[in-house]
């Protein structure tokens, strides 16, 4: 029997830097393997088919959510984003371990279907901070800036539906702390007791 | 208000190399103390008086319990073992963390008194491996190496009852995981929702 891989969930308000903080951490995770969400929204500077999104149009998009096909999906902003389902799957059936980037709404549904994942909440270290992230991504105007820092504000109240608050002050920090609450939950007993009891019992033979 | 430290127990079976992996661990450590047991046993070679242990009288470690000054005591294999109470009270109402280094009744009292505890259990990575290092410690009858190695298995039995389980294949990979576990611990919401909730108030207004 196969121990099912651990599915962790990074998530946190818009602008806490989920996609910094989950780039950083891929090259130095071996058995970790990113799941590549689906998005209507157009591709920004450098971003790669495949690599950072799967990029879709509306139709597609809606066609993926009748046939079951995401495990969680989410409008945000006038764009759809979504997890496809049997990657995420297929990976954790083979013992190997998913990391997910994807905001609140998305990591609440995410919940519901694997209570047993690892539900990290990454927050920016002051709101001083966090305004300035909004503003450096550029391209916003102040209608939008006001709209993302609310709800960024706002969003913080789920925190206690997470599992670990890992503060973002930089980004080395912020991996370390991801890889130790990896590296943790493997050790945590109620996710080896029964390969334990199978050895005691082994033992007492 | 000063955040509680964070107290972490790490028990397991006799042979598990508790010792070890604590002495190796403590060097990196910098909020995180260890706590000294008392002991009627005479010292080993090389052990000092308030650094490996405080050395008791058994008149005085009686004292001791009397008093209700230890913690947790225990009797191991004809001389007693306890924990200081007063040092590891103080150090976590400080806001720093304390190690203790104990056997498995030990940890089971100390779990009563904090539940809120970080319970590790180290292992040995196999029978075989927990019998040379048994008799590697030398000194050892057939009769005393039977009696140790007999409880050394039963008190695997004793894993439920603790939060992680690292095993010791090599010291280095054993004293990450508990460093992971403690870096993970500090991380967990349910040690700083107050904290937090306090904070996204500050933030609202």
């Amino acid at each position: 029997m196969i121990q099912k891989g651990l599915l962790i969930v990074l998530s946190g308000p818009s602008g806490a830097g989920k996609g910094t903080v989950c780039k950083a951490l891929l090259p130095s995770m071996n058995t970790t393997h990113y799941s590549v969400s689906c998005t209507t929204r157009q591709p920004r500077e450098g971003e790669m088919e495949g690599i950072n999104y799967f990029f879709k149009s509306v139709d597609q998009f809606q066609e993926m959510v009748k046939h079951d096909e995401l495990l969680e999906w989410a409008e945000v902003y006038g764009n759809y984003y979504g997890t496809p389902r049997k990657y995420v799957e297929d990976t954790l059936n083979a013992g190997e371990n998913v990391l997910l980037e994807i905001d609140i709404q998305g990591a609440l549904q995410v919940k519901q279907k694997f209570p047993n994942g690892v539900f990290i909440f990454l927050i920016p270290p002051s709101l001083d901070e966090l305004k300035s992230r909004i503003i450096g991504r550029g391209s916003e105007t102040e209608e939008s800036f006001n709209r993302r820092f609310g709800a960024a504000t706002d969003e913080m109240k789920y925190i206690s539906e997470y599992d670990y608050v890992v503060v973002n002050d930089e980004v080395d920090n912020a991996c370390t702390k991801v890889r130790s609450i990896i590296t943790a939950e493997l050790c945590s007993v109620s996710r080896n007791l029964e390969y334990y009891n199978r050895l005691i019992q082994e033992g007492g033979k």
